[in-house]
């Protein structure tokens, strides 16, 4: 015998959490990265009574938004989120403003207060579209129980795009507990436009005629193994630069894969990419613009006479227009830029930044995922990765810190057969170090390099940068992580991950070998 | 010689950050919890060329917004926020969310890109108004560097209301660079609105013609001596019942004072409080209602019949209107409701939440400010608390958990020589356990105990009140806290603050009163 839906009343045949959870099966969606609260404890109870659905607890609601962000980007397909009102949306935020900037598919669904109790501001009550808002252009809030099915098919739409998007499903908490409607149907998913005949023929002669004056820069969902072969062989026949949006959610590298060059983070580094171009054709990415802005300095980073053409918007379908755009040039498919290994560290060598990045590099095994949070750290490893063995590259899209380690844990639940290797500065960890937790209790295969500089260190480089003068002492100690010292090792073993520290290159080199033969997650603090 | 108050520009006399600087330490704000970016750099230096303002870092900006409230509920003034664009201010959105409940007055300031930046769609680039509105029903956006000024003034005035709010200052980066014009005036604080004696003496005959079938609740900024004097010789003279906003932001307690009852939690218990009445008064204090909605219950708590006055708004004088209601009563102004202590725990008792609560309320110092987070504990520790010492009480405003540690800090900082002891659940605390750390590097005279029942306990009751069925195997995971296990020693000391962990009544009692004796900041883990 089933187990009755709900024991407040047995005549409800199906609540609309059960309905809710059916339709996002039904499309696929069998993931839920969650911190409930009592609004959502019908979807919670659901999950005994309808199987197919995987639960992850996150001690922390950044924790599930980043999650959702990593699996997303891994499998190209939603994960749910199952947060708790406006203040549990608001500590996803930051982390689904990253997946936002992603352009990840995701359904986040939150509980709202029952209907009739929204008048009353009681303590929990909050402007819930008003916090969705901030990260999702598409936010729905349900109106009956009955039309659960059919709006969870319309989020999961929302959701996939193109090109993929934060999609928020508030749900007063009666219609989950209430009768459903039926359970909704499989979503139609819009298809991505493509470039036409005639713009790729265009373009194909202004590469030809340009050359080295012309390039092509790409993004989305493009930085893969078919991109790829797709650029080298433009790249080939016509001599324009290859670049790729440093902001790409998920990039193919390492070696035996062609390498276009990632745009620099400092504007003046990235204007001297660009120098001399006259013409860029975007593929799936926008005009690269500066991070930051600083004092007497434009945000546009390409040339001011430079032409831009559009092959491939960010829901256009980049790939077509790469290998149609290549099929332009009479090149035989063969790759022609093939990397060594990156040599490995000596023992002798003190730890820095650079002999971590050759120790990962020298040790990463093929299909490893990396998930790249080193800030500060990451201009000294991110160049040698080209020389990895083949890997997928996951950076922070949004630059909102606090997003490398959930990212890690959906990484590792969307692919459980390769290892996800977090590389995470010391600041930025600590935003969402509760992702450690969920790693341990879903024994996920994640090696966690913490670069402890203890320091904002990307913040003494940006305060020279906006003019704001010499570093005071006070001022000081707001870039400063140390007094006290954090201890990543005791960090780790108090959410229930296995750690250690390493102070010399031959610790660090061992240590990191040693994390990538575990099952499971490990932990290594790198003291620099 | 003045060091120049920019790189950029040295003609340049006075920075936008430098004149926010000003203006806030001329109106008395020289507390600044933060946690910023690169857009607030400016401010950051300033804080060394204009001497005045305590900069207190957050590793996470749920730490800071926290503080703020604690400090506010305090100091009854703002402290400042200086937080990073959208994101940043996302991650703080939970704390300000309890802090608007508990109208806290906190000066909200957050950078966003220069203003020629924001058409970029930069990966950083966000509505951070849209972000702040969530929280701030007050929220401005800095149009010139001669405004700065003039605008900070009016920020000041419209978080210190009343009743006080987050007010949000948004700050574009060249506002923070460029010259700024004059440094602004003192804030003009509104004043609170009175009751007229006819309404006063009108309350006065209802309360003493209905006696126990009428009732004052109090709030706000109301439960503090001169208020509970004052209801004490209301209920004496009358014979009405008093009760307290079991959300009130800040309550005195403790031996020797008068103790209204507090508002239950849940609806049936406050129900049964509220039984009978046919008349309430309020006081800074809104009609009661349930905190969350059940199935097939209503969400008020008072008698359908019962009547309601509001004698102070929440922006009204509560202090006044107690007190001249009380002068309608000729009642002599003793005491007449006094406490014995609590007994001391004995070492054979087990560990539970009523013998921790016991040896806290035995331990507790005079003046000592307790930060509750306990959630599904506090119902056994909360009613002792009258048998302690005299201290204030602060609990979650706004029912957003992640509140507590944050809290302790900013009460601390506030009150330097007093003992803070934040009462904390551990699935609560790891919300934001960040703050531990910011207790450490600031030396705050804080005790931490967490009720470590490895669960998130209360919704296990909120299961089972929203009707949602017996808990399988996959909803039971959801709530349970274990596999593995947090280790609260290791990750407080991870964090820098010394810690131990108590399994018998014993090892707790011994462990907190060597914990009161230190100074700084300790915790204990009581495991249950």
């Amino acid at each position: 015998m089933r187990p009755r839906a709900t024991q407040y009343n047995p005549s409800v045949k199906m609540t609309g959490a059960e309905c809710l959870l059916r339709t996002l099966l039904k499309n696929g969606v069998n993931v839920c990265f969650m911190n409930p609260g009592t609004s959502e404890m019908q979807f919670v109870a659901a999950l005994d009574r309808v199987s197919g659905m995987r639960p992850v607890l996150g001690l922390f609601e950044g924790v599930c938004s980043g999650a959702a962000d990593g699996y997303a980007r891994m499998t190209r397909k939603p994960a749910a989120t199952l947060l708790h009102l406006g203040p549990g949306l608001g500590n996803a935020l930051a982390n689904f403003h990253n997946a936002r900037k992603a352009r990840s598919p995701i359904v986040n669904v939150v509980g709202d207060h029952a209907t009739a109790h929204q008048a009353f501001d009681a303590p929990l009550s909050a402007d819930v579209p008003a916090f969705a808002r901030t990260v999702s252009d598409w936010v729905r809030v349900a109106g009956s129980g009955s039309e659960m099915g059919s709006l969870a098919t319309k989020t999961v739409e929302a959701a996939l795009g193109p090109p993929g998007q934060v999609a928020t499903l508030i749900v007063p908490a009666d219609f989950s507990w209430n009768e459903a409607g039926e359970v909704g149907g499989a979503a139609n998913i819009a298809s991505r436009a493509r470039a036409t005949t005639g713009d790729l023929e265009n373009a194909a002669s202004i590469l030809r005629e340009l050359g080295p004056a012309a390039a092509v820069l790409i993004g989305g969902e493009t930085v893969v193994d078919a991109g790829l072969k797709a650029a080298e062989r433009i790249a080939k026949g016509s001599g324009a630069r290859l670049f790729y949006d440093r902001n790409t959610s998920r990039s193919a590298l390492g070696r035996g894969r062609f390498a276009p060059q990632r745009v620099a983070y400092f504007p003046e580094k990235a204007e001297a990419q660009f120098k001399g171009l006259r013409h860029v054709m975007l593929i799936e990415a926008k005009a690269p613009v500066s991070f930051f802005a600083y004092p007497g300095r434009k945000s546009t980073l390409l040339p001011d006479d430079c032409a831009v053409t559009v092959l491939a918007g960010v829901a256009g379908d980049g790939i077509y227009a790469l290998e149609a755009l290549a099929d332009c040039f009479p090149v035989p498919k063969f790759a022609f830029e093939r990397r060594d290994r990156v040599h490995s560290v000596h023992s002798q060598e003190s730890l820095t930044t650079e002999t971590i990045g050759r120790a990962i590099v020298f040790h990463l095994p093929e299909g490893a995922i990396i998930c790249d949070e080193m800030v500060s750290s990451s201009e000294a490893v991110v160049p040698l990765l080209g020389m990895a063995n083949q890997h997928d590259f996951l950076p922070v899209t949004g630059g909102s810190i606090g997003q490398g380690l959930p990212l890690a844990v959906g990484a590792a639940v969307a692919c459980p057969d390769r290892k996800v290797v977090a590389l995470e500065a010391d600041g930025s960890g600590m935003y969402t170090l509760q992702a450690l937790w969920t790693m341990a209790r879903e024994k996920l295969n994640v090696t966690v390099v913490i670069f402890a500089n203890r320091r904002y260190r990307i913040l003494d480089v940006e305060m020279k940068r906006t003019g704001a003068g010499e570093l005071g002492p006070l001022a000081n100690q707001m870039l400063d992580l140390g007094r006290p010292d954090l201890d990543w090792v005791k960090l780790a073993e108090g959410l229930g991950v296995e750690a250690s520290r390493a102070t010399t290159t031959r610790e660090f080199d061992d240590q990191f070998q040693a994390t990538l033969k575990a099952n499971g997650p490990r932990l290594v603090e790198a003291v620099l």
